[in-house]
């Protein structure tokens, strides 16, 4: 089962006001699919704006790990990821994005995104 | 021919105030030109984000190689799929876009796209 | 010469109103440089959102070909192209981007656009 | 301990109304983490348009190896060296991007962004 | 000594009110680090909407050729060619950008724009 | 079925004792698994030396496309193609290397080579 | 735990004096770090010559499966596959190479050979 | 018509003895199809070992431009420029490599050699 | 100081008549120049045949840490890892090779190989 | 004119009965076309086995640059580079590697080997 009480946090070693962006890209994420129990591969892509709190690196990768044996389909996965990091660390704005391998020669993206998307982010 | 019936979906698992986009790429596809019989390969991509319903995958694939023995020219396969798809979900937004490999030397995209952008897609 | 009454177009088999985009990137051309005689290569590429019109695509490549033994330099053979086809079309948008391989040491790219751009592709 | 002091600048040749951009992308930056001791690698990359003052090149690269033997976050790392430039320099508009190699299989990039952007870079 | 006078320029072909954009990059410039003596290495890139005149591209290659034993940081040859061009063909708008190798594990690039961005230009 | 009657040969140009290599790539081939009747997508490539007899390059394209809506596995195509191919032009070293797209996440590449290796091929 | 019985054969379907080559890449593998509990990710690449028997592609694939959970090093993963295929299938030759993404910064790469190299590969 | 009398050769400026390699690789290769006179685009690779003669660049260039408006099969192309080299130079060794675009959805190449590999090729 | 007594073996998991090859690629190497004191950045490949012992992962990457303040040479480190590895391992082969970014737009690597090249690896 | 006595050799730190390889490879290499006076750009590459001396990383740096008002063939230059450092430091083995944009569309190789190529190097 996902264990969203691994997630960790620190104090954003900066002043809410400063508007800054940190970015984490797991590229060894693995789940089952809930119908045919064969395993899913795929990426998770995790960026965000912090107010108090910034996610501590090895919580998220043992959180990340918590999926391994469960039956979970794209769409859920990447809600669930956005969800529990948003109650975690309540940032200005956060979006994950998972790229999935193929399955049956179709290849698969999901992006959730939440909060209104910082200034800076918007001219990138 | 295409059958659009093939499609199957499921009930968006987030509520529909929830905005996030679904993507899946199909790098599999081939037709038949009209004109001369020969075949046509390409790649279909899907963009979408959804309201009340999602498609289901394995249904997406079989509903595209319905396509492999008909005769259809590159516009009409992408406005096609798109309209079907519009219909069989009723997405807020939506875009199919095809890539071609080249014929007598000339390589050829068309993409099409239904409903408003959605305000995060604006600033990817 | 360059031959403008080689394109051929067929009509849009979708109603004006509908918005979408046709690409065909054309990586062999070739013509002359005016000045010296020798052999120029690029690739040309074509963008347009259709009204009631398409550019057949045979037509289109022996359009292209015709150029082959034609002195014009870049800027012409660009600007030429895009007056050519938006004659032939009257799209409601259209950008033609030829690129050409080194002379001397520079790669040139020429673009010319005609018409609004459409507003999913502002967003692209 | 990363030594500020080592940034040396010089004028800005152009007066201070013409705006133009500045890139420096250093390959090879090496710190330390706090908490294991190990050894992290990564590339700092800065962007910023000069008002009086540029930052000098061979300085810039003691400054970043002052940190060779500092044990520091990636977040501090980063917000410490946008603003030790800013102050060195009073930019009208810095952004400051690291890339650090995966620990733990996770790759990760912070971005610090001071000022407004120029409206050229907007466009970019 | 960079010789300005190289530069020719012929009549654009097109009347001055067609919208459209010229790229020359030329990826074989060198010139000398007047504190040191050593060679640098770099790519310009030219990009520009003409008025009433265009660079000629062959004098154009003589023009940057004369920088080959001239000691110029990489601020002032930027702005230089920049200034230069902008005097020669009095552009709509103007863009130089030259991208230069790692000294000392740094590369650099330096952006100089001239004049509005053309509307098309903001949605490429 | 698949059609070897469709293949056609010419009288090879050169002298029989000439050695030298002609190397196909078809990269859009498709037939069908026997086990699921889904359809399977793979390249297939042809290098050989001719004695009397070179494969004609529209016969060999039709050959190819025989094999559409043939179920037939990935050991069994490629020794086909190889024996058909063997038999029609009777060449003095033949290789068919065909590469199958994944399925079930697992690539798959089969060769089989007829005849001695060209001297200057083993030094390739 | 690894299950060899997984491993299902079917008969070559050429004589087995045909020499030829057969590759099966698998991109998605995982398995357990014995030491710290973590999971590997790596690819397993098959090349063999059959000689009576050939591996199932979805047996191979459920074989592959069974290592998920277990905890065991690159050598004896790597090792082990090799053996557990030549027992299955007794080739005329095998190569079993896994790649693994890096841990601590360091990737790793396992190659066993069993057989004498095919004259033909000897040349490729 | 291919023209070999365009073909300049210069002394090579080392004793005969020294073995050594030189390749001359021309992206821009353009001629026409004799059986449906549309054009062919292809790559061009000379690699030779000199005993006496070089070939010059600047005839290579325009030896090839000569093929430009000729109707000629790539095995006969091939052919042709390794005969017309290697009775102007007279090489130790020589091999014409032609890379052809791809037709009917075909890439081709052909490969022909002339005497025997130099030592230092075998090993390279 | 480098520390050879960092590293640790283990037994190999395999009898010594098992021919096999080991790969561990470290893309975080760094050391001082002995000259200037500057830190070069480099990568690390080993790649052996065992006989009685394996080098143990973890104490590889601290052995190659032990590196971070030493002033070495290209050459000595590279030999210095091939020595202080064959005298750990006493595998049947060892190649070392290290590869290093470039310092004043030279790119060095250094390669040093102890023992006969097993017969597998020779036709790779 | 090039200055061979800039080239500066130290003592090899190993034995000479050590088989080792060192390549230095460098990207910014310019000279004079000796016929047009137009600037050459090219890569040297040197790999060689030292048997009593090594070359001076900057020294070979400065050996370099002086060609960089030199009119000098291609040919030329690379025999002459390859006698210079042969003559410098008497290798076991040595071959230096030209690469040179293009001229007139077409790129050039130029590849001189003194000396046996050492067994390991053979298998690599």
């Amino acid at each position: 089962m996902p264990q969203v009480d691994l997630l960790e946090c620190f104090d954003n070693p900066q002043p809410p006001q400063r508007e800054y962006v940190i970015e984490h890209v797991a590229e060894e994420f693995t789940s089952l699919c809930p119908k045919t129990g064969h395993p899913d591969f795929g990426t998770v892509s995790l960026r965000y704006a912090p107010v108090d709190k910034c996610v501590e690196l090895k919580s998220l990768k043992l959180y990340y790990q918590s999926f391994r044996n469960e039956g979970i389909f794209y769409e859920a996965v990447t809600n669930r990821i956005a969800d529990d990091l948003a109650r975690a660390m309540n940032p200005r704005w956060l979006v994950v994005t998972t790229h999935w391998k193929g399955r049956g020669g179709i290849r698969s993206t999901i992006r959730v995104e939440i909060g209104a998307v910082p200034p800076h982010e918007r001219t990138r």
